[in-house]
């Protein structure tokens, strides 16, 4: 694709590959597979700050802006690559989220095919519709979830086939440019970073880019990592695996979450804190997102800002926070028909004195 | 928002108001109203350059990564920002789709309410459900869509709302800032612009905006404009206002464009054209776009790329084109859903060898 390689100006965003290849295991070998992610927006919310109150400021990193609508990109763009790198002809991964939509998009992109194998029975269409249109090939099987993992893990020993679960590790290293890009944006670390923990990845890498950035004097401090998990999902609060986990926050309803260990770690590390919310204080936050801020973002997403809510007393005054938002909330469209507080005023007379009347304006 | 002002640099987009701000009508006594709209990627798509061969170049515009999900947010951080300025308290639009979704987010960003007026037993609620979770307050008339335009004029001249519909004349300015990235990407104006057409006003923007980078020597020649619309709303092509028009591209379904006059002399001065393309034109280039491209975007959007495809060998060789995709196809689920040529394979037996034998790899 050297063909369309653009200007590299300001405006040539080309992806967090090139932006940040120097912080990256890929090489000048390495095939770059790119849907232009990452760069997105670090939007101030002055509703919510002023919630919290004491010149506390607070952004959102709205990561629902990446091309497929969540943060999965960030690591998909590096294991699409890497995968196309060493001659695979496919990948697959048990996911049925927002994996399998950025494994699809980004495998078809570079001339790959993408399967998703699932239990028979256990995904509502709804959910795959993503995946599907960017052209997966999705295969139920006569198992569990189990089964699903044992088997693509197999494949992927026997076949070029790559499999880009959470156990493929670049996808850890692509994630950890939105902590780069935070820091590009700010100047430094935030004070504190809240951020929504299922699989408890993301944590590690926000926690993993962070660091890097300090060894190379990129900025002078770290942040606190806040991380929040669903009251009915919360194993890293229980410290204990849960067996049938339950939340409204799908993207975070994890029992058992893979990077248990790393996600402890960075909360020590940075003297953070882990705590649950309720699936009603995420519909809350969810709701102040949308509505005071405009920011619409996944349920699962507005964990980080329900956290910060609820320890706001404990923000220090003056502090610089970032709230992440990993998902678009366009995904999840029943979600919002459910949990928006209007009703339609129907019924209303055609003529300027009726709706002015509605309004409120006479 | 003073306290909220980012730092300058590569990385700190501040929204399309502050990036432009000399080429818009602002002044410091604006209060700019943003969400870091704009700044979308310029993304190559291989496959379809190949379909064309000839060493032409296709990028398409993905406006979909916008904050509300379409081109609409350029227009609304312009329109919120004036309105906040002469102190409107709310704004009311009588549109269903992307514009009353931007429309909400961007008022009650800036603390406004937001109104938005239809025709009784007129509208899928599902339409609706974005504007509704931004905080939009619908109103519903006994009457048709004609009374309800008559009426939210009435509205905005007898009290503090300001109108936002296609009318506001701030909103073709932001638009036109969609241009001016094209350029400061590629480093000049590509050789064609493919954009859908429907009320007329987003290729009325693109070529204003072109015009004035022109004339300040950021580029130095203008793209031919190819305007697509769909053969069932295609005023523009048979040259006279239909009453029904139907098209799976709802965003374009548009019997008598309100920038008839400008689409033309746009058209006419660049020496473009404009055509129809059908349905099925539009979904196979929807489909192509999401499954081998990794680009998901509204079936409307989709009418750029098909019409292109269409007129395929007009295209001078070499060429560089750009075609606009105007929302983000997570905006129209059900649509993804439908003409989605991929099905679910199931009731595989659990086991290694029956798996990778559906897969095609034993």
């Amino acid at each position: 694709m050297s063909e369309f390689r653009l200007q590299k100006t300001t405006f040539g965003w080309q992806g967090l590959i090139e932006a940040y290849r120097p912080y990256l295991p890929v090489s000048a070998a390495t095939p770059v597979v790119t849907l232009l992610e990452g760069n997105t927006p670090l939007i101030p919310v002055p509703y919510i700050s002023q919630l919290i109150g004491r010149g506390v400021r607070v952004f959102v990193k709205y990561d629902g802006l990446n091309p497929t609508g969540s943060f999965k990109d960030r690591g998909m763009t590096m294991a699409i690559s890497k995968a196309k790198e060493v001659g695979a002809k496919a990948v697959i991964c048990a996911s049925t989220g927002n994996t399998s939509a950025a494994a699809a998009a980004y495998a078809r992109r570079a001339g790959m095919r993408a399967f998703v194998l699932i239990p028979d029975g256990y995904v509502a269409m709804g959910k795959l519709a993503q995946a599907l249109v960017y052209g997966a090939e999705v295969i139920a099987i006569e198992g569990n979830f189990d089964q699903a993992l044992k088997i693509v893990r197999e494949l992927s020993d026997n076949y070029p086939i790559t499999l880009v679960n959470s156990v493929n590790p670049y996808r850890l290293e692509g994630q950890k440019t939105a902590a780069f890009e935070i820091v590009d944006v700010l100047g430094n670390a935030p004070d504190w970073l809240c951020i929504p923990v299922g699989n408890a990845g993301n944590i590690s890498a926000y926690w993993m880019g962070f660091c890097q950035y300090r060894q190379q004097e990129k900025c002078d401090r770290l942040p606190k990592m806040m991380g929040f998990q669903a009251a009915g999902a919360a194993p890293l609060i229980s410290g204990q695996p849960i067996s049938h986990p339950e939340t409204i926050a799908t993207a975070i309803r994890i029992g058992n979450p893979a990077n248990w260990e790393k996600a402890l770690a960075a909360k020590e590390a940075s003297q953070g804190e882990f705590n649950a919310v309720t699936d009603a204080e995420i519909l809350e936050a969810y709701r102040i997102l949308a509505s005071h801020e405009g920011v619409f973002c996944e349920p699962a997403s507005a964990a980080s800002v329900a956290g910060l809510l609820k320890v706001r007393d404990r923000v220090p005054s003056h502090a610089t926070v970032v709230c992440v938002l990993t998902g678009n909330g366009l995904k999840d469209p029943d979600c919002a028909i459910k949990n928006s507080n209007n009703a339609v005023k129907s019924g209303v007379a055609p003529d300027l004195s009726a709706v002015a009347k509605v309004m409120g304006f006479e």
